[in-house]
């Protein structure tokens, strides 16, 4: 067993299985960069591991359709074209994004069923339903020739999924029953006491929210929330509101939900963005992506008035169902700032705003129960920073019903037997950088590039200077070039007007959020530089505040 | 009434008023740079309504010592000086911070003692004794020609105070009773129902941790919290433990509150950082600076095992007592896994560590207190976010006790008579940042300026290539200069050597943590600069992860 991540990190999980010459890969996920990766867009694991051993990969197996789970497919893929085993739900979205990256053609995706056993080579896998806050997610019961490798995937043990599909507990009592060698799981909320709330809970205090709400409802949730996306859908309906859907992950996972019978709309729900401004206020439930106040999102920018079809009006409603990722609060707290100027009421996860969102994971209490329902010989803490990990192999093995606790981190091997579990030596990982470019809005050939490619790109870096006091732009701005172009004077010049003409078009408020105009410079020059050079240089635009 | 800084912001908190042709100003406060302005240190206030009126301004006057109240001071002193009122403590604070910028000789700092009036021109004005997370503050109530206008400072009503100084609720009353024209309150908590619970309420789980910690005790909190460093100090010597203090602000701050009567410590219980090594383990607490996972303090170095006297052993256990404050979460989770590694047992406020902090300002039932005690004509919520404002101006206006509600955001004049309050135009205002340079560590001749002055210094950007997988410097530093000199071949060689000797100079875990290795290449290339070229660029090390 080797995971090369997600293991010491939040996200990129990705979890290799090896009998002698046949590796099976849990997952294949990215994770979101850190601050101090200026200019990358995502991060994904370094699978070098997997290219040295390229001939004995048989398969990459999905437990689900999240990000951290799927978002690394097109890079591994492009490495690495072997077959792609998800659940229905999951696979609409791998499809999307290959075909995004112009991989789906030669992808070969095969769908699993919950509780159909199938065969990789030496190991039997066998997927069990189970829930979360996305819909269709499996844990992975992986049979070999030493014991039953239990891999739980994300998950809560949710007893009233909103789309009636049950945790199969049956399944791991029965695995239990039988014996399980190791077990996986997701350390995500093992700092939280008790169990989750059912998804269900949150319907009571939306309800409310719908029925106070004077004017237009704003409603943001995470995009692949399609519990979410269809509760609201069946409130705005309830209480007579037509429903407007904007921004494009958003749509994307409705279209998906409802082709695959996740979504049942009642004929003339959803109406189109540019039909808004024909319908009264108190009519209309705005369905907006951007809870994380990410700078190019729907929301950040109709919080700043800069958005065609969504804009916000004094006494209108702006409800985050969501939680706040670690990372992301100033963020999110400036794009409420600009809300409440425009006199919108917003509801977030303040503590204050009643149940509003549920954690998709499980607590304390159901990571016990797992535990004690499966019974493993081995238990190892999966999805976390060390700190979770540390406190996962802790609570499993205060519980006195695991042989052996095993923390392990990225790269560690760690060999299985029937009566041991050690570990020997370690693998090359680590994170791959990758700036995919383009903002969410704008389709365009997104090429994935790793960033040692960096010495033949090279980096630009435009830098304004902005005079906080008067919002105007102090200079012309500068353009610093590396690993580029030797003092390409033209090229100098045409970014220099490229990004005095964003400027120029950006509104104050625009110029005052640094993260929007960052963006929207480092897109334009993008654009700009990629036409005339077909190169696709580091772009990280400095602003100085005068 | 011209509000300067604070009211939209957390931090520089700045409050002029004026009467005809004289101003006083309430607080003269810092803020920490969001993570856009990279490279910068601080931020101030921009003063130019006050330089523009600089024979007008009689006086500052501070509530309390906090770096958001007092830390703008070198600053505006170097611009306009004026005479400083403070209470005993609050001036403490104050000559160190005048003396690191060489301005104390020439400023003129007054005391200012609670429940005693004095005049300053047209306004008489009395310090009130409140309580807050800090000793020694006031609130000031200043009589105009109009009528009272009362500042609250930051507050909390604690009824038990530790060091047993009451908040004064008579004053209040006392001016409820006879008529306050306008009541400006701290909104730092307004999202919190109830009260916040006392200072003395940490001591029983405090307490537990001492008795149940086996080996070393790593005690931290912020640096003036002096209650907090007090209550550690009482414990340490019921459970048996010498105390040493690593980390120059605590340091400084144990200092002054000994001086001043604040701390009463047993002969023998403070040890010197050298002494830690002779001690066994279980007989030490060592108060150490750094819970926010400031890349150079004394706990991250210590986290990656790179301080000299603080060790980090297994089975230590290292206590958190403070809040994580919004945008520092990575840093101080980051620096958790650090210390987690090291096997030591961490505890910090993450909703399961039991009651170890408590806040410093007033929840909504004291502000409510505070609002009925006063009873003000028009009230004008301070500190915090446009939403903690305008959430603060809702509560108000809820309770039916104040004539009117006024909402005002940095530069607004707001006039005030006996019977009106109206906003009437604007002055200058916003954010000048501040490149203060040198750690918390090296005294060195800090320079405060402007970054106006970039056009003069110039920047410098010190690209690294870091690959992660390794942890090796791919290649040799690439240096970036501007408006700084043209292509000065040697400078550039040189700052290339500098980079790479503090590359070859930190152990991999500092490379591992680009927070911290950014923060040494800064230091180490803007000492070589600075005193090979006698000038202060503004240095930003990019770090790109190959």
């Amino acid at each position: 067993m080797i995971p090369l991540g997600g293991l010491g990190e939040f996200g990129m999980n990705c979890m290799a299985l090896r009998w002698q010459d046949d590796i099976i890969v849990i997952d294949a996920g990215l994770m979101f960069p850190e601050e101090e990766l200026l200019g990358v867009d995502i991060v994904v694991p370094d699978i070098s591991y997997l290219i040295e051993n390229r001939s004995k990969v048989r398969a990459i197996l999905l437990t689900h359709g999240h990000e951290d789970h799927i978002g690394g497919l097109p890079w591994i893929l492009s490495e690495l074209n072997v077959p792609v085993y998800g659940t229905e739900f999951t696979l609409a979205y791998v499809e999307g994004k290959l075909e995004e990256h112009r991989l789906l053609d030669n992808a070969d995706l095969i769908e699993m069923l919950p509780g159909k056993r199938f065969t990789l080579g030496p190991f039997s896998v066998m997927p069990i339903r189970v829930t979360h806050s996305l819909v269709d997610c499996v844990a992975l019961a992986i049979h070999t020739p030493v014991g039953v490798v239990l891999h739980t995937g994300d998950f809560k043990v949710d007893l009233s999924p909103p789309d009636g599909k049950p945790f199969d507990l049956h399944a791991f009592a029965e695995l239990g029953k039988q014996g399980v060698l190791a077990l996986l799981q997701d350390s995500t909320n093992v700092d939280r006491p008790g169990y989750t709330p059912s998804e269900r809970a949150v319907r009571p205090r939306l309800d409310e929210i719908f029925s106070q709400t004077k004017k237009k409802l704003f409603f943001s949730c995470f995009s692949s929330s399609i519990h979410r996306i269809r509760l609201a859908m069946e409130l705005a309906h309830k209480h007579g509101r037509k429903v407007a859907i904007i921004g494009r992950s958003l749509d994307n996972s409705t279209e998906i939900a409802q082709d695959l019978g996740y979504l049942d709309l009642p004929q003339g729900l959803i109406i189109s963005p540019g039909q808004i401004r024909d319908m009264p206020a108190e009519k209309l439930c705005i369905m907006i992506s951007g809870t994380q106040g990410e700078p190019m999102s729907a929301l950040s920018r109709a919080a700043v008035n800069n958005h065609k079809f969504a804009k916000i009006d004094a006494g209108d409603t702006v409800l985050l169902s969501s939680r706040v990722i670690p990372g992301n609060e100033k963020g999110i707290y400036r794009m409420i700032d600009h809300l409440e100027r425009r006199d919108a009421k917003v509801i977030h996860d303040d503590g204050t705003a009643g149940l509003i969102h549920v954690s998709g994971h499980g607590s304390q209490e159901e990571l016990r129960l797992m535990i004690n329902l499966v019974r493993p010989k081995y238990f190892i803490p999966v999805h976390g920073d060390y700190r979770h990990l540390k406190r996962h192999a802790e609570l499993a093995g205060s519980m006195g019903v695991v042989e052996k606790v095993v923390l392990l981190e990225d790269g560690d091997i760690l060999e299985l037997d029937k009566n041991n579990a050690t570990k020997n030596g370690k693998v090359t990982t680590g994170r791959v950088c990758i700036d995919s470019g383009g903002s969410i809005d704008v389709v365009e050939d997104v090429v994935i590039r790793d960033r040692q490619h960096l010495s033949e790109d090279g980096i630009v870096l435009p830098i304004i200077a902005i005079n906080k006091r008067t919002g105007l732009v102090e200079n012309t701005p500068e353009i610093v070039m590396r690993g580029f172009a030797i003092q390409d004077e033209k090229l100098v010049t045409e970014s220099r007007n490229i990004v005095q003409r964003t400027l120029d078009n950006s509104s104050p408020e625009e110029k005052a959020d640094y993260a929007i105009i960052k963006e929207k410079i480092r897109n334009d020059l993008k654009r700009y530089i990629q036409k005339s050079t077909s190169r696709r240089p580091l772009i990280m635009p400095v602003i100085l505040e005068i």
